[in-house]
């Protein structure tokens, strides 16, 4: 007997993840592990007119343009969103999500928790992931161990951390992201993708 | 370093699943190996008045007992709803679930999609988990293979589950359970569980 041809899930749309955390969490080695992973997903990259650092690589850590490129994407409303931040532009590029939605990808966006709550705004029914460390120790040993700073710099960043924490209720989803233990934080995450395509009444976005 | 005894993650509260379908999808099938695996949840035992059939076991299939005792069920509050269906009473005895409960385990209700009606008015926060067939033709096939009827009566029996196929948007999520596929229905209701259990905020049940 055939299969119908028809399926009778509802449509699968693709979902607008936003994955965010306090700094020192990992949240780039989280991003990292999902984009080596063959997965129908897409990991946004900001566009900005600053030049590029040592080792950062035009199209994969950004996507670097001219000022004057970035002032005609403001014109143009090529950008969902973009912000001056100290002297430098950052915006995120419309074709970044579009381009990805329409080829059936979930796109991903990786921000800090101050950027998350700009994307809620922007798209109400976005999935909103928060990483958390195992512990708060945890999360400042990590600081302290990646920034080769003084005691007064690194004292300020485990503030701004803490102050970041207080800010998971804004969020939906929280995922433990334990030193060591990088496989069961992308099951997890990989789990909420699993469980948000499987809703019935789909998400919808305004773009 | 030592780990903060206090985790960070928000309260880890069992969950309400409800586990429903058209007649045919294979409910039965995937309670059974969702049972056999080594997981924290339970599945309810109904209580009923009537006679063990042939092969059904006592606490397995059914909690059999008098109908004096279940009638004492009833005046003492000791279930969370019953019916008499024809002229058997079932019923959900509370510590089925409560039982299951304090012992941090989530608790699977498998029911027909009248019963599943009936559970999201009692515990609006359950967790709604509809099985699909992959299509109307395999759920017929099964339907025929398993009944050996009059083709009266298995017309009757499809239009039924046409019927209660129907009902799928009352549910939260959809997963299709197709033939020989039993591994990923699996995986999928496991999933949905793994990113309830991740929500920030938890659902909340009044027993």
């Amino acid at each position: 007997m055939a299969h119908s041809p028809v399926s009778l899930l509802p449509g699968q749309s693709p979902l607008l993840v936003v994955i965010s955390g306090p700094s020192g969490v990992g949240k780039d080695t989280v991003i990292q592990e999902l984009k080596r992973r063959n997965l129908p997903l897409h990991v946004v990259v900001t566009a900005t007119d600053r030049l590029p650092r040592a080792g950062e690589v035009d199209g994969v850590d950004y996507h670097f343009v001219s000022t004057q490129r970035f002032e005609e994407m403001i014109r143009n409303h090529e950008l969902i969103e973009y912000a001056r931040v100290y002297d430098d532009y950052k915006g995120i590029p419309r074709r970044e999500v579009t381009d990805a939605m329409q080829s059936g990808k979930d796109v991903i966006f990786r921000v800090d928790v101050q950027g998350a709550a700009r994307l809620r705004q922007l798209f109400p029914e976005a999935v909103m992931i928060f990483l958390l460390p195992a512990s708060m120790e945890e999360l400042e040993a990590r600081l302290a161990a990646r920034h080769t700073e003084t005691p007064e710099t690194l004292k300020k960043r485990i503030e701004t951390a803490r102050e970041e924490m207080k800010r998971l209720n804004e969020f939906e989803y929280a995922v433990v992201n334990a030193d060591g233990q990088l496989e069961k934080t992308i099951e997890q995450i990989l789990a909420i993708l699993t469980a948000e395509h499987l809703k019935v009444k789909p998400r919808t976005y305004s773009l």
